[in-house]
């Protein structure tokens, strides 16, 4: 008996080429003997745009429809209209597949500097929403480039959106030894969108007895992360709140660099797609000065979205092992980087 | 000839109240032999909602339009619920005066402690647009209180509102000796509002050719903000950008115990606002450990906007040196420091 892991892999632009190769040497190394990897390359990105015009095409949507999951480099280059790609690939693809659990772990590995002067132990993981509020794409303009335009930015909030996502978050908080849930809104501002998930965030939280939980505004949050970020343990919040928060938390745990990121769709219906929280870094792409380590970090978060629990393991100690040599190690390269890693993990 | 500075006063809730009392102390230090002061108390806040259910009354709105300027210090309590005072009082003071500078200065002052490890010369100014984008109150819920619930809340942005806080913040930016602005959104998703921003900035900025710029989406700006806030001079942003940053901003320069704020109608037809950036903090409430070196810095810019930049100078000075020897002096109460800082002011 065998199985077959088909993914998807956008490599996309710049440095998202180069890192995306590297996971896969890691995913290759960690996959278990009865399992085969058939991935297919989809070139999407700045180049197809310029090229074609295209940004997903629906034939390709529905081609990535039918992978186990997708692995994803970067999207964006500056020789594009800011927008274009980001609503016309990323965000396309994270509502097609209803992305709504956008997973970003945080996690200071030994041996990482941070720019925080006493960090502590962070160790915490933000459930951000990823298919309503803000980034519904539900705006206009009326008036256009005239003195009188007015633009508007609607943030579309259910129930049902947000309830899958608390109750994801109480089930990941259940399941860690601090069982603690902080839910991260700006509900004395935002009062209808804020209320609606304070409210569903006290319900869903009777189910979870064990869980202690508090609220608190997001600019107090962005004060805790350098204050006090051994504090977090699970964060759940608005897909815009969530998006700021990680790059900020991604930033006090070392960098960019080391920021996975999974976009999960829990009910299996759509592949759920894997991709580092850094960007495409054109200024650096190429020169082999890019750190895989956020892309491989990132397959292990699609590891244990299989159930491969143990092969995430080892890709966690394997970064952990050699983070913790890094300083020795001297620079190496980002292909230097990615063996070294991939070679870990083979054991 | 004489001068009288009409000033109304809005202690607020918990240490709202205490530190307000010692801004006052330094306001009637630095203030010109030949200016006089009227002070008037307006009881606002939490007692006053409690016993009346009133927030705002449109009498007392009236009464307060008649002052040269507002002098505020904390507003809220647990409880009264999330939104009925920010929503009912201070928004709607921000709103109705049109406070569209809300300005923020952040500068880490030598002796204090930063959580970041290397701050570096932190000293720049957040220009928060204050009255529009997702702080309009232009939200709304539907089928309330059911698993069908709907909530909206709609950010909305004139190209009037944005050019007039550019251009303000171009003008702050080209009177500093580093001339730079840079402009934080997030348009490459919120792309209507987003690109209306850049937009202005980028033609505004044709006025003033020797600000250099540059433009960060807002979860890029908070990496900056840990990793390298000496690059900021001038930043200008949208209202809950603006929120979430000088948050941050406050921490990282010794916290928000030092920051201070004004809420600005440059063209003077409302007063101005100002007050400390920090909370009601009812936790320490009446224990006489909340540190009114924000309150006083908040003078020190009302001071600015009245033309008083001497007097203002002469706080920042007394602020400088009184923190300069915190660490020896041992811990102090509210009005013990509110004293010192007074007297250092009188000279
Ligand atoms: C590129 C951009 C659309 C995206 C986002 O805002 O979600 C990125 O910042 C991220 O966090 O994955
Ligand atoms: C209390 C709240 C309404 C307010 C805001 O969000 O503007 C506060 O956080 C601030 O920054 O002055």
């Amino acid at each position: 008996m065998s199985r077959t892991l088909r993914l998807a892999v956008i490599p996309g632009d710049g440095i998202g080429r180069e890192v995306t190769a590297e996971g896969l040497k890691a995913l290759n190394a960690a996959l278990p003997a009865d399992t085969k990897l058939d991935t297919v390359d989809y070139d999407l990105g700045a180049g197809r745009w310029h090229r074609t015009g295209e940004t997903l095409p629906d034939s390709v949507l529905e081609e990535l429809r039918q992978a186990d999951a997708i692995l994803l480099g970067a999207i964006g280059d500056p020789t594009v209209p800011s927008g274009v790609l980001e609503r016309g690939l990323l965000l396309k693809l994270r509502f097609a597949f209803d992305h709504h659990v956008n997973l970003r772990p945080s996690r200071l590995y030994p041996g990482v500097a941070s720019p925080l002067a006493a960090p502590g132990d962070i160790d915490f993981v933000v459930v951000r929403e990823g298919t309503e509020g803000p980034y519904v794409g539900n705006g206009g303009s009326l008036r256009t480039g005239t003195p009188h335009e007015v633009a508007t930015e609607v943030s579309l909030n259910t129930a049902f959106g947000i309830e899958r996502v608390v109750r994801d978050a109480y089930r990941r908080a259940q399941a860690r030894p601090r069982k603690h849930l902080t839910l991260v809104h700006k509900n004395n501002v935002l009062v209808h969108a804020g209320h609606l998930w304070k409210n569903i965030f006290d319900r869903v939280g009777q189910e979870y007895p064990e869980v202690t939980t508090d609220y608190l505004h997001v600019d107090a949050a962005t004060i805790f992360m350098v204050t006090n970020p051994a504090r977090f343990d699970v964060i759940v919040t608005d897909n815009l709140f969530g998006d700021i928060l990680t790059d900020l938390a991604a930033a006090i745990s070392g960098g960019i660099g080391l920021a996975a990121s999974g976009n999960i769709n829990p009910s299996g219906d759509f592949p759920s797609m894997f991709e580092p929280v850094h960007g495409s870094a054109p200024d650096i792409a190429g020169t082999g000065k890019a750190d895989p380590t956020a892309a491989v970090l990132s397959v292990a978060l699609l590891l244990e979205h299989l159930g491969l629990a143990e092969q995430a393991t080892r890709i966690h100690d394997a970064v952990a092992a050699d983070i913790a040599q890094r300083s020795a190690a001297g620079p190496r390269t980002t292909s230097q980087i990615g063996d070294a890693l991939a070679e870990r993990v083979a054991g």
